[in-house]
C-alpha cells in the first residue's frame, strides 16, 4: 500500500493543519506519487463553504499550498537535493479561481514541478471538481534550515 | 459601536468559512474601516499551525482573502458600485510569505484598494505580527451576479 508523502515525514513537521497527520483538528491532506505527478483527493466538511453548496476559496488555497510543498519536498526527495538540514517551505502562493468548487463531492489535485532554480522549487497545481478545472495555483517553495522553524 | 464589514452582508452570504458570521465552526474574521483602509485582527486558535509555534500558510491565505474581499465589496459599496445585483468574488489570491508567523499572537491585517478595473477590483494586504511584517497579498476581485454562488 501507498504511503503518502506527507506521513513519511518526521514527526515534528506533521502537525501542520493543511496536511499533518499528528493534528487531530486539521483537514489531513495525504498526497502520493503517480509517475511523474502527484496526486491528492480532499473532501470537503459541510462547514467549508464560501456560499452555499460552494467550497471555500480559503480551504481551496490551503489544500493546494500543502499539495504544492509535499511535492516540492518530495520531488527534492527523489533527485538527492534533501537533507536533515533542509526543508522546503512556501514562499509565494498564487490561486487563481476559476469556477466555483462544489461543496459536496471530492476534488482532486494534481501537482508537477515546474522549475528547480537554485534553492527554490516551483510547483504548479490544478484542482478539479469531476471533470470541471475548478482552480489552479502555483508555488513557490525556498530551501531553509529546518532549525529556524521546528524548536 | 463600528459593525464589521462582513457582518451588513445579508444572512446568505454570510456562511463563509473564513468571515461569515453564520458560521459557528469558521474563523469569523471581522474587518473594520479605518480611513482609507480597512483592518482585522485575527487571533490564531492552537491547531491554526503549521509547525509548532507557527501559523499555518493556509490560514495566513484565508484570511488574506476574505479580508480582501471584504475590502473590495465594502469599497464598491461605497463607491455607489455595487447592488443586489453584483457582489465581487475572488478572482485571484497570491500571498508571499516574508517570515515565520507566531502561533501565539493575534495578527493584524491592513487593506485598501489599489486598482479599480472594469469589473474588477485590486486589494493590497499586510499581515503583521507585532511590529513584524510576515506576510503580503494580493486579492484581485471579479464582479459577479449573485445568483450564480446563492442559490
Amino acid at each position: 500500500m501507498k504511503v503518502p508523502i506527507q506521513d513519511e515525514w518526521p514527526e515534528a513537521t506533521s502537525f501542520c493543519w493543511g496536511c499533518g497527520k499528528n493534528n487531530s483538528h486539521g483537514l489531513q491532506l495525504k498526497s502520493y506519487w503517480e509517475d511523474e505527478e502527484t496526486v491528492a483527493t480532499f473532501i470537503p466538511q459541510e462547514h467549508h463553504l464560501a456560499f452555499p453548496g460552494i467550497l471555500n476559496g480559503g480551504i481551496i488555497s490551503t489544500i493546494i499550498d500543502c499539495h504544492g510543498t509535499g511535492t516540492a519536498n518530495a520531488a527534492a526527495k527523489k533527485m538527492g537535493r534533501n537533507d536533515a538540514n533542509s526543508m522546503y517551505v512556501t514562499a509565494s502562493l498564487t490561486v487563481k479561481f476559476k469556477k466555483p468548487t462544489p461543496l459536496d463531492k471530492p476534488v482532486t489535485l494534481r501537482a508537477h514541478v515546474k522549475e528547480f532554480d537554485g534553492d527554490r522549487i516551483t510547483v504548479t497545481c490544478t484542482l478539479y471538481s469531476g471533470n470541471t478545472l475548478c482552480a489552479t495555483g502555483e508555488v513557490v517553495t525556498a530551501c531553509v534550515d529546518p532549525a529556524v522553524f521546528i524548536k
